[in-house]
């Protein structure tokens, strides 16, 4: 049985955590700086909490669930002997990890989390890499344990596939928030908006592609309507930039699709 | 019981009389210039197909569903008598609809619809307006049949919704197709994606506001994290593009909100 520690409390720390914990592959300790989610996060997965170098608990896995920026100097700050050390990060390269680190390895979950939420693990693709077959065995056995989507990805990889996540997440919901501001221009509650949302993502992923499903004035290259909107919109200029620039975007593509 | 013709063979008139017909509202009549598509939908819901002014039955409620720029020229061509008639248009005034006909109505249903795929009538929020009393309540009978959720929202606050449905429907699939092509240029697949996808939809819905559950480098202006991701988009200028313009208008706008 391996004896995992987990370094961070933010919300991938605290998904691994309980995700391990869950699998039966608890953490022995959670070493964190911030004491109070630290502990918290420790006495909800059953590991002992620890925020001074000197206390990190002896392990063969170090899972580093820190802010990206946070990762060099962390991994070049504790001392891990010949332990295995991964990162989570999608958009750090695995030799971002202190040189010092034998067994360097990556283990990044793409899905977005939020403490407090619950995610099922075995849907979510985890990639992993690693600089030795002993790394890279290692993070294979424990993320074949939480998921059934293991892939190996190098860093150059992951790095494309956590640009994809910056589109089809962060700024996905940044065309929700602009909906929520639209209808409370008039009045109207976001509430209203939620089974679009849903019904839209639904769509997406049981279609083959989401290119097949794409409707509205710009596919339609619907003048009226554009017009219409890009007037409703004189005054918010950033807005009706998006508006603009989204929809030659979609009524580029679509002819692109066409031709072919 | 209300006599009911829809007009129209698309993906709107579709779920409209397939869902009048689950509610033992079934229209008596397709009537649609496509015969292929028109007869095929009058079939599955038990009502007679029509192709010709000549043969339009008789109604207590005309529902058109056909493309937006088509409304006028369609109500304008048909001879309704003194019926009520209704298009189901969110960006189209009510008063788009021929002057001659005397009950002008709309029944707006805030959905993305697809053929073939079945939709929960009950939770899509219906929004009806009217120009004259009885116009109005026999929208309001028909449009509280299939739903619950059945609001009166005038002509200009009902564009609103549609311009705020483009940007989290329309632009939100958008975001995805980006995704699928950034995954396919390094071989992935689309699929990698789809938890990720759906929990971002789910995440928002089931907060308060979209706002609060942003995250990704734009929110915490991860310059690092930025500038690599416009290297990587350096031979796709506008993708470059969109990814600068949404991340500033993210930082934008979180920062508008933590002064508040």
């Amino acid at each position: 049985m391996k004896k995992i520690v987990i370094i961070g409390s933010g919300n991938v720390a605290e998904a691994l955590a309980l995700s391990l914990a869950e699998q039966g592959m608890a953490p022995v300790q959670i070493y964190a700086r911030n004491a109070e989610s630290g502990s918290a996060l420790a006495a909800r997965c059953g590991a002992e909490y620890a925020g001074e170098p000197a206390q990190l608990a002896p392990a063969d896995l170090y899972l580093i669930a820190v802010s990206d920026r946070a990762i060099a100097s962390v991994s070049a700050s504790l001392d891990f002997g010949d332990a295995i050390v991964a990162h989570t990060s999608g958009s750090t390269p695995v030799d971002a990890l202190s040189s010092k680190i034998r067994h360097r390895a990556v283990l990044y979950p793409l899905q977005s989390f939020t403490k407090g939420r619950n995610v099922d693990f075995r849907e979510i693709p985890l990639m992993i890499e690693g600089c030795t077959a002993k790394a890279l065995e290692c993070v294979r056995e424990v993320a074949g344990a939480l998921s059934d989507r293991v892939l190996e990805v190098d860093s150059r990889r992951r790095a494309a596939v956590h640009l994809a996540a910056v589109f089809v997440s962060n700024f996905a919901n940044y065309m929700y928030t602009i909906g929520e501001e639209l209808l409370a221009d008039t009045g109207m509650d976001f509430s209203l908006l939620k089974p679009l949302i849903l019904e839209t993502a639904r769509k997406a992923v049981e279609s083959s592609s989401p290119r097949r499903v794409q409707t509205g004035p710009a596919v339609r290259n619907d003048f009226q309507t554009k017009n219409l909107h890009c007037e409703m919109l004189v005054d918010k200029p950033d807005l009706k930039n998006i508006y603009i620039n989204l929809s030659n975007q979609i009524w580029e593509t679509s002819k692109k699709i066409s031709r072919k």
